[in-house]
């Protein structure tokens, strides 16, 4: 895959313009209110992984519109008083997946909350969800979930998963193995998306881990890029020829660089220039704009959207320990 | 495009046995009675779209869950009293379209009652929607709508659009310009498969016209074919492999062949032999379950999906004089 | 698709340098006089399409070298008087199909003439066409139809459909059914080409409907896409290494530039910023050298080939309107 | 590439009955008579190929309709009296190339005479041809020479083609350079095809070597392949819905089987079991009705349509030393 | 991906001959002889992964030929005397990866033993390995690893790679952590025959768990899948037309189904009925040659590759504990 | 293919920065010197290739370690004396093929010395290869060759390719019918870049011919291209994602750029504008550093790959001539 963005020196200082709505924010406290409307009823029932040096939980709490979210929260079984704790968001198309998928941070002494994406975890190659999104919207979609309500932002589906998202941190600090002062973000692609925002619209986690994040800075990603799922919106645009300014219009809510440039703890991001998924300007975007000084990129050059893998694992590791780690 | 499927010999005399569910009647019974709780009201605006000869209709109805449900209504101008009425389903992924797209029956002197399917018409290459699915279901999906709701027959997404498509025809009907006694159902794919279901659930069309249909047969075709939709369901099984005996359950209350063998109605059916989308012997196991007696079907040895297209529109015209037409 | 051309600002402003040959006038008139030494012989052999609301001939007249080109030609029933009548030219590998194929200008009170290109029409994927072109050339060809007799204008076969192109106006003016004041030309693609020719080898046509034109700025089309049919020359040169400098020579008799430079009548463009078919540089080329003041483009922005599809027929038909319609 | 034909033991046995026209051997009498009213008028013009070993010369006749045929004539620099001749014939898309590209059989102490195949040879990937088809049939064609006048015998291409390779013997055995009693036939894929039928229609070849053979077998090849060229006709056969019976009554005139049938000369065949271009049952085909009793066929069994290629050269040059080589 | 190979209820029941060589044992037998007169002077070295639940060893040991084999070595904390260890053997292309890939054996209470494979790990969307094969053996290769060396058993890479595993048992064996009689052997793909094959040289492993398993039956793979790695036989067949038999010869040392004949522990197999990498058929005639008597097989109907992935790690952990586990 | 590299004039310019390791010329001078150690060993087998105009030998000698390296040496039969020999290196995956494959130079008077590259040639589509490449590295590789040794440049493969092709030319002059002062080096792609290797690394060729040579600007190839071979380290360094500087490191002792800018004789290169296997640009950089002021460049705007094949065999023949040819 050859390289097709920016120059990296260019990308480095990327910090586009960024048109975020006068509401923006009046709109997201008006989200998160409605939504705390509902009990937050989190649920953590023993579950038998088979596994012995970590306890296995099947959690779920209501979401959006009160709806179940389910999740896994796993445990280190050695473990004396409470951990930091790790919250897992997911890449597009999967799923929770099994408990066995999640082990290092366990093995790294914290905690992790794996949190279900709404409606996803049903797809070739991903690992299976456990969660629905009872809500179809009102109008057509693209097949996918990039287009499900994106005439409006109240309807938009991203607005729920958001703020499952957000009220999954309050499920993880619910629980009394969780040291609530140490409770990370943290995910790759979709997931990093999620991440940029949980970490944009709650004050107080200790630090966001962010790969490859998609969700960011739209209009660019879909003139730059043929691979979905971005391109499942321009899908929705070559069939609905009107709907243009209606689509970035609900999308100004969402975008990745909005949540960064309110980011209150540090961050460390990933990237890999060959990624056709995610441009790597998309994701200096995003990066340039992240508001708290603590923050650093580690750099894929000649990765695709795989960016560092399990390889990144061991980077991740090591910055907590710096951050304020175990 | 190889032949892949069955000698044509073979699929000729192809007639599965049907493994229709005890209370399939009773579940379409109390579908379609709990959908009859709603009042139908049926809106017909004109609608300018710049034509002389053929009055238009922004049309709608209440669907499934008292949903409204879009369409064209189109009328021939020079009509002198009632005309017959062609109710037209549409393929996957596609809308209604534009009133343009839907000039032959208006040309040979009949209506046309273009239904939308809900949630569909946002996907490149085909014709706008404009009709939602607000009901999003019970548990993940993989993209597509082919697996939304797909582990509970009373959750599955056909479930609403087999209703909506039923319901239309009361809608057609309820125009004065209609008559009632010559409304013909249409349609090619999934527009086939739903013109089906239709012919099957309802007493009074007068004729069916099923192109290449989709819906039909599932297991075969899930074994033997690589292209999507029905593919969509493989990737829902891929991922949640415990799923397939529930999955099977669902799909056998929406089975053609099973609305095929409750057909009180003519049909011209269309098939193609190097079809890999809707593979010919599931085209044919529906044919030969037909229980109307008065049925052909069109054979186009060399053509894939896209069947004997605007050509096997004149076989259709020539057919439908036959059978009663203008 | 990503964007891949120019941004768009610059492409509204993109007027290049159009190297014409010095004869290019001669070379047209002494085409048009060459075929005019054949006798017309329009007719128009009444066909049972079996529609009720429009008359439908099987049409034909004597093109280049007297071959008989067929087309459609229909005319809404219950008009009263003459009627305008829209020239419609097909689309690379496409034939005139059937007359259902063409019911929007009927429906909207004007005649069609549907004129098929010689040779073309036995492509999977597009309607069946009913002339030949009986003129194999004196050279070579890439499997195709653009190389053939490229190796001089004299022998190019756009040479011959143009010129048929330009008389299907003679031959639909000659019916009484026809308002000769009021002749409009129109195609897509390849269609979109050839109506750029005739607006510019003709005085008298009053408007011209010009989609995603392609035959127009053949250099820069044939380095910046990958995509047929512009390959076809690209494959024919990567063969024929000696025949660069005598392929671009033919090609400058037919670019829809040098047309567009010297069209007297109002036209509608259309273009699609994602095509890879024919580059939206390359539409905007023809329409910022379009000489008649009146124009206006439509613009696509998240549309590949396909451009304004049947949503663009509604923009057609308001345009005409206010140009001088019905 | 996965095995995809009958298994080879069924292959060695397989003799599909052959559908002849009565009137086989009339057609093809009548056709070379006709073309014999040309004076043939071989030329051989010297050509500097910057070649010291042979003598290359650029060569040409007239073929069916008085066409002009060009060719390389190469015969060895250094023999003593006549030699034995090697006419070749080329694949698909080909031309006759440049002359460094047939210097095998002159390196072994033969002539070669290679005939370009008219039309073709502007295909990349190919060599250049330098010869027209100026025929250019009765009616649409698909792209490519598959379907040039397909609905007629008088006017398919391959009539010309084959006539043309007829005729070339007689200008090879014009030259005083070549013993007339020592002229083989050769050719690979479509060239194989012409080996056949050259071999077919006349009695004073003294030998052939047909390799991975086309144009045989048709309906069985256009029904087990996905491949071009033979897809060609299936894509004229998917727009030209009720061409069919029309175009098998064509091509039963050219079918290689008929040919080996009649083939009064030594033959060394090729074939490959994973062709998926020439299906091997099709090549099995014609090599179990090839008439003349000294015969064999090399298998490759992990080949596609690349057959044994070079390696192959070897195995023919020891199998003419058999037969009456040098 | 529909269904390629034979129907499941003949897969259950198939067990084809095998062609075994006379000296398979006495072949193996030699050979590890030879490799045990290199010392296997394993090594465990800390290696600092940033987990607190683990301990993680980077180990090694001399394989075949004397020559180094990296590994990891994991072991669970919190253990109270020697543990049951996994083996571990990796799929085509991959490596031993990041400790951070390896951790569910050891939550489970197991140490885990990830063996690299020679030569491999350094392939795009695999993970790294850290071992040599600087045995680049005496013939030409086709790209990948599956033809260095084999026209010669005693060349063939995989008699290395064997080698290599089964030593690396030993080496476990050798860590005073591991409960030497509770040795398991694992592995996916290329893993699962490498496990199959250490399962039938030695006597002393207490379980195997077999996944999708390569290398196994080798013609028929061949002549049904198009998918790599196979196909990189085919493809050096196709050049090195002759070496066939030499080919098949070398193959008959390595196939899993001779090592399964030998199997003396107990098995749980997993095959996925559209995997067209190991097409089922082959897994199931290891599986029905498996000579222990305990041995079960998960079969996942609509899954290609990747099989039962980690889901099926639940269906082992459960296994596994009936069997003898922790 | 669309243009995708620099525009012509700018490349016709463009001679990049060379960064050259300070003990460039000192590495190779120990390399050679290394395997100068080694016996040359020459043999000349005469082999039966059926021809009678040539004399094949088939030939060997003691490449890089003293590993044989097997080629064709082939004389024109009549010749009187001494004659200039051409070196042929091949391209990627290939081997020597047959003696038929190689006919050109000794047709015109010349030897021709083809040399196998070690390991390769088992690749479909490439002709076979008789050379193994003993030694298989000391750490991982990505499938094919370019990896092989890639950490460190005494390991890497192409010291060993390029030592194998310098003492290739000592074979060739150690031949009693060649003349020593006139041995050319040539070839296309890998033997591009193997010629340009051995024309900077011996002072006594007498001219070189550069065809789309490969192994040149690495990093801008890795960048610029998605194609293979380049492709093979972009793959290795996805995976071994900390190996980039120490690859760089290895790739500069081996970069045409510094081969070309030590060469001591006249070039004829060529280049094809729509090349991504070999971008123009990295050729370019190639020539525009060569030495010797005796150069011209072939420059074919609308191929690919391919280049000017055997077109261009004429150009190079008539340009030895003007050199001091035959």
């Amino acid at each position: 895959m050859a390289l097709f963005d920016m120059p990296l020196a260019e990308m480095r200082a990327y910090r586009p313009e960024r048109a975020e709505p006068a509401d923006f924010d009046a709109f997201w406290r008006s989200t998160l209110d409605q939504a705390a409307g509902h009990d937050l009823a989190a649920e953590f029932r023993p579950y038998d992984a088979a596994l012995t040096e970590v306890e296995v939980y099947d959690a779920s709490f209501a979401g959006w519109g009160g709806h179940r979210i389910s999740g896994w929260f796993i445990v280190p079984k050695h473990a004396a008083g409470p951990v930091p704790c790790v919250m897992h968001y997911i890449g597009y198309g999967g799923g929770r997946g099994t408990p066995h998928d999640h082990l290092v941070w366990p093995a790294s002494g914290r905690a992790v909350f794996v949190v279900d994406t709404r409606g996803q975890g049903a797809t070739s190659g991903n690992n299976a969800g456990a969660t629905a999104d009872p809500d179809g919207g009102v109008h057509p979609q693209s097949p996918g979930f990039m287009t499900r309500g994106i005439l409006a932002p109240e309807h938009y589906y991203y607005r729920r998963v958001f703020t499952d998202a957000v009220r999954a941190v309050d499920a993880a600090k619910s629980h009394p193995a969780v040291d609530p002062g140490r409770v990370y973000v943290s995910g790759g692609s979709q997931g990093g998306g999620i991440t940029t925002a949980v970490a944009g619209l709650r004050g107080d986690v200790a630090a966001a881990l962010v790969d490859v994040p998609f969700l960011t800075h739209f209009r660019r990603a879909l003139e730059i890029t043929n691979d979905d799922p971005y391109q499942e919106i321009v899908r929705f645009l070559k069939t609905q020829r009107n709907a243009d300014e209606q689509v970035f219009r609900t999308l100004s809510y969402f975008d990745g660089q909005h949540f960064a440039a309110r980011a209150a703890c540090p961050a460390l991001y990933s990237v890999a220039l060959m990624d056709q998924t995610c441009p790597p300007s998309t994701v200096f975007a995003s990066y340039n704009h992240w508001a708290h000084p603590e923050k650093s990129i580690e750099i894929y050059p000649w990765n695709g959207h795989e960016g560092g893998s399990a390889e990144h694992r061991s980077v991740q590791l090591r910055w907590l320990k710096g951050v304020g780690g175990v």
